[in-house]
């Protein structure tokens, strides 16, 4: 295909008469699809589903005899930390198994920072005057509604040229201001990018000088085992990388079966130094008496042991690859040297960040809605849903099914050409 | 059994000689037994094996066709919503089901009204000097324990004369002072006492003149179907009370299935007016993406309808009846008529407040641990440990076998009796 912007206006002109002719049939056909949120489908669940009758009758002991169905045990159930322990690279006296969400523990943690400082800091973060966190764009919306919810300033780090972290803004932001308390970061397979984190950077992350003597890295390990291809790619062991720097401190590692087993029935993990440990457990004792030890026993019985869960992960990857595929194939075809948008291809991971046309994010979004089409809302990507050049789309390829998902993609595409070449007309 | 105090100094170091030996003989049997928690016992546990296989193989759909597995759904259930509607008096529409606990729920609502002002409040109380709690006494430690967390002031209130709720204390307090914020109230069966709230009591909380506009009843009914006798206690409706007394928002209502299924593994409830739920669920929203709705499911299935939960109710008050008349017959025929003892006898809930002779309840539990029995610790049953008169001994029989609890009573009544004639010695 073309460049667009080397079309002159007549030809812009044709192209958007035809355009506007394929979005309006489009428009009849009365869709509704979604490609939101990273929702693993009802096939993907299936794989899980002999948790439904698990742990079965009369199986409520776990291996150390501990009565599953009574009160106690903050840590959560050993035999179940033990499986997750190598995959997201903590130890297991480290690593504390809860419930449903790890959203809820990146939540919980940053909410008793504002009320109780952390070990190393000797102020609450209500009190800092307005407290900040360094936020790598585009990232994920859950994560800056926390910060926005609790006042948190978040201040953008935009990827350098080649679409990389750019490590060396986020080293002098870090340095810079002891108000900046924090770093929210996906390591692998990142939401919407797909990037992963390479060593280097990570043991530059880990041995970096923070102005903020209680900064903390949340890395927010949700992909840990969420592979699409062979390429399994490895993140370093940040827990032991900040602990060899002198920041044994610095990061707290989170992770969850939400997209392992069943997105809304699954547990969740927090990994994190000792003090940071001590200082976690001894708040979260006030607030329960302990996580859903049944759901732990159900999910170790269930997996078994780590290569259990990377066996579960290739049927996910068996599913979603083609999905992916697919929404890969489509955006090459369409969009493929047109010059008006860029894709990532990830190895792993939910999403494809997709950037259009500068300025036309938001009217590809408006065109795919009354087309029938969801898309996550314009700038969701970015910090208060502040996306400057206008151009970040994050789309999610897992829940619909393959052919739904050709449909949607084929009126995005569409939808993508034709605000590409509106604004066009707009600068001619 | 003689009165103690109206024995003569001679008659009490004779006593003194056999309570000794009687003690040294108890701890010579070298036991370890544990009345500390009201924790449910194996064998009511297992009255909801059912659930360690449920929803069942492929069920996993909610009445309204909802994926229970997927993401979604901060209410939680519907059909476990109308399950316990009638129980806890909540309109489904302003109840809403969560995880496996709720001092969770509590905790999580002081916090968030440390962080963000609740309806009708104009502060957030992080920012209120002093803030406090009213906290009627003996009462429930973990309450106690959020308050001292977030450095809320509890206020404690004593029962009057004939051990009820001092309901005019209680007005003057909330009246007089707009840091009053709370009020920690359990209304039936209530921690440690048993007492329920009448209704003319019920309906003087929700009309009193509160100073704070922002002072809200953590109405906790951990106990509302959990009776001892065939005289099943009814309190009155607080939430329509409230809104009837045009104090709508004034009341938060917790309930929860750890006594009633799993402990560990049950659900949790909060019920209160529309716009408290929409502060609650607004906040909650950037914590999670809806609570474990696979194990609300379960408890759906498992328990049926109300009546479902009342049958199962019944089979723990069979378990649990002969424990509580068992301490019942140690306390009567060991401290019957000796002046030195006075305790509670519930119609439900799961404890036993004992009073023994002013100053000696450390004693007794001292005693106690060193003769091999655990019981809760001195102070525990009052705001900051603290029970002046030193007096209280919270009782949980449900968790020892019948065998055990005899033993262990036994022990107990021994140390009590020992206390109070050391005491009455010092004091001749």
């Amino acid at each position: 295909m073309n460049e667009f912007s080397a079309l002159g206006t007549e030809a812009l002109h044709g192209l958007r008469e035809d355009l506007r002719k394929d979005y309006a049939r489009f428009q009849e056909r009365g869709l509704k699809l979604d490609l939101t949120r990273g929702k693993p489908s009802a096939e993907q669940l299936d794989f899980s589903n002999e948790l439904l009758t698990l742990p079965g009758a009369g199986e409520y002991r776990a291996a150390d005899g501990t009565d599953c169905r009574n009160y106690g045990g903050l840590h959560g159930l050993t035999e179940l930390r033990e499986i997750f322990s190598p995959l997201l690279q903590v130890p297991v006296e480290q690593l504390i198994a809860s419930d449903n969400s790890s959203l809820s523990l990146m939540h919980d943690t940053v909410m008793h920072a504002m009320l109780f400082a952390l070990p190393g800091g000797s102020v609450r973060w209500v009190d800092v005057e307005r407290p900040a966190f360094l936020c790598p764009v585009p990232g994920y919306d859950r994560h800056f509604a926390i910060c926005e919810k609790f006042g948190i300033e978040m201040i953008p780090v935009e990827p350098t040229a080649d679409g990389g972290l750019d490590i060396d803004e986020i080293e002098r932001l870090a340095a810079s201001d002891a108000r900046i308390k924090g770093l929210w970061f996906v390591p692998k397979y990142s939401n919407p990018t797909g990037v992963s984190v390479s060593e280097g950077h990570a043991a530059r992350l880990a041995a970096m000088n923070a102005a903020a003597a209680d900064f903390r890295i949340f890395w927010d390990d949700a992909y840990s085992v969420h592979h699409l291809t062979d390429h399994h790619v490895t993140v370093a062991p940040i827990l032991r990388l900040c602990a060899e720097a002198g920041n044994a401190d610095r990061v707290f590692v989170f992770g969850s079966t939400s997209k392992v087993t069943f997105a809304g029935a699954g547990v969740s993990f927090l990994g994190t130094s000792p003090a940071n440990l001590q200082w976690y457990l001894g708040h979260i004792a006030k607030r329960t008496i302990g996580p859903d030890k049944v759901n732990h026993l159900r999910h170790a019985r269930f997996l078994g042991d780590a290569e259990g869960v990377q066996k579960l992960m290739e049927q996910h990857r068996d599913n979603l690859a083609p999905k992916f595929a697919k929404v890969q194939e489509i955006l090459a075809d369409s969009l493929g040297g047109t010059g008006i948008a860029t894709w990532t291809e990830a190895f792993g991971g939910y999403f494809i960040s997709l950037d259009v046309l500068d300025g036309t994010a938001a009217e590809v979004i408006r065109l795919a809605k009354e087309a029938g089409i969801a898309l996550t809302p314009a700038g969701s990507t970015y910090p208060y849903g502040r996306d400057v050049r206008d151009r970040n789309i994050r789309l999610a390829p897992s829940f619909p099914p393959v052919a739904d998902l050709d449909t949607a993609m084929r009126g995005v595409v569409l939808c993508v050409k034709l605000a590409a070449v509106e604004k066009l007309l707009q600068q001619s």
